[in-house]
């Protein structure tokens, strides 16, 4: 209960930020039935987080989570875009689309310009990808009362989340779908089982332990608390249900367990677990040319286009967990009961 | 309890078959403490099979478990061997050996030989890896009252082993140690981790359910029997064990938590868990030359001897899964008793 009350939140169950995906939305439909829900602000410009914030408040008084990236940006490898969009260029041709002219939508990170867009809402609880934001941020946001919630992957990433500040880790297990909140490492061999990883951190953290990464159910949530965990986050089970904005390509491939996912870094330059499809096929999971984050989505983004407009998911990031078996079209509200409840 | 009557046991913990660190007395300590002990006869000739069984036999009147590989043994291609040996030639520079000159320790299929020589014994418990023997010997075991186990890492291995004749399936998730029990795909990023899979087949199947894979503690039991398992399997814990008859170098690299394991195919042709050490660092875990199981590990063995003979884990396999965090040198029946009640 610890962790309910730092959070304000009635059940201990987390709905997991996925950009491109859902908005304030489905975290409202979770918030609602007493989780916390998440509004992924990675890949929005600054108007775009004011009309998220303020249209969760609008209908919510209840705590919600804001999440954000916090990689730091390289510079454009101009050598190494132009070796990647040579190697789609078979692609640019089949589909006869232009490669791309400017850099289109990047996933920035949070920065303290958006410290000082988000603070006079007082945001109850943050959460960070790919590490933390710098320490003189961390304090800022928790002495507006902010809990401050991050990923580890493996046990040195817990270790370090916790003497810098996080109040609550998130034990992001292999099965997780989407991206890979790996920041102390870049070899994915290092990646752990949610089992493994929860037990451990579990076993060595004195802060709270949210274990993330296949949990479909509410017997997966309970072996979760009997491991240790003071809570759980979801997201692959979210992604049929009514609230979010899953696209219907992603929907359909979300239904077909015969498909099954892998982790690549073809669509971002990161590893990130997704539905295999044509591209993850034809240029092998992961990519050794693939540009470093975010700088590979940039060259897909056409491709991605003309084929959903010609009912193909073979461009897009089919992001998926190892475990669809929790999904169900039905209300985030209702779907968070089962969860916790059963049904 | 439907497992432990059916497998005459007291406690549902079996002891992973753990080939080339462990024999009998290792199997012993864990059954006499009331759980079941395996005996790894894969890289065993017919004679040593029978020492261990009539061994395990004079000291125990309680269950056992005879574990087995039944791949299908390709024939030697000789190029790829020689491949093989020319990219490890460095390595025979460096050491001053000589690349092997026969073929050495195999791990071999369980056949109907094997079969006949086992059955005067009616061992009553057999655990394959890599699929299961053919039907007629399925069926002949059976006659005998013994009760088949095999490791599925996928769902549709865990539907196939049902429906081919495990009487119990070992959910083997992605974090545990040693070989991969995968039999009908070879594609490693299908691997799942020990909750999702654990979680999706005690819902599907109609057997009792195994789970194997990063299990280490009191907790990580109790968990797994939360999730729906009806026991679970566990092998890295008991590799310091005083009965174990794992090497010193293999002893102190398992405690030193520092080092990573990863999945590596060198060691064998087949992808397996171990602990990261040179050969893996420098030819990469996953390494595409290397020749089909079990030929992988002939013209390894003299660079192996020569290094550990120099006191180096460099060419060894050092098997491991994810958690070592329960490996401790005590008795296997006091660890046994320690990860039922915990300690």
């Amino acid at each position: 209960m610890l962790m309910e009350s730092r959070l304000g939140i009635d059940i201990p169950i987390i709905q997991s930020p996925m950009a491109g995906t859902q908005n304030w939305e489905l975290a409202l439909a979770v918030s609602e039935a007493g989780g916390l829900g998440s509004i992924p602000c990675g890949m929005l410009d600054p108007e775009q987080v004011k009309i998220e914030i303020e249209s969760y408040m609008t209908h919510s008084s209840k705590p919600y989570n804001l999440n954000y990236f916090c990689h730091k940006v390289p510079a454009a490898d101009n050598i190494r875009m132009a070796g990647w969009e040579k190697r789609l260029d078979i692609y640019y041709r089949e589909l006869n689309v232009k490669p791309p002219s400017g850099e289109g939508l990047l996933r920035l990170p949070f920065d303290s310009r958006m410290a000082d867009l988000i603070e006079p809402y007082a945001p109850p609880v943050l959460s960070f990808h790919f590490g933390l934001p710098a320490r003189d941020l961390v304090r800022r946001m928790k002495s507006w009362g902010a809990v401050i919630l991050s990923s580890a992957t493996t046990v040195e990433e817990g270790d370090w989340l916790e003497e810098n500040g996080a109040d609550i880790v998130i034990a992001q297990g292999y099965e997780a779908g989407g991206h890979r909140g790996m920041f102390l490492t870049a070899d994915i061999s290092t990646q752990m089982g949610t089992l493994a990883l929860v037990s451990q951190l579990t076993n060595r953290l004195k802060v709270p332990v949210v274990a993330a990464g296949g949990i479909s159910s509410s017997k997966d949530i309970k072996a979760m608390l009997h491991l240790g965990a003071s809570g759980i986050q979801s997201g692959t089970s979210y992604l049929l249900c009514t609230e979010a904005k899953t696209g219907s390509l992603h929907r359909t491939a979300l239904k077909d367990q015969a498909r099954k996912t892998a982790i690549t870094n073809i669509f971002s330059g990161r590893p990130a677990r997704a539905i295999r499809n044509r591209i993850m096929e034809e240029l092998g999971d992961i990519c050794e040319i693939a540009p470093e984050f975010p700088y590979s989505s940039i060259a897909l983004a056409p491709l991605r286009q003309k084929a959903e407009s010609c009912s193909s998911s073979g461009f897009t990031p089919l992001w998926a967990g190892q475990n669809r078996s929790g999904c169900k079209e039905i209300s985030a509200s209702q779907l968070t009961e089962e969860l916790w409840n059963g049904c």
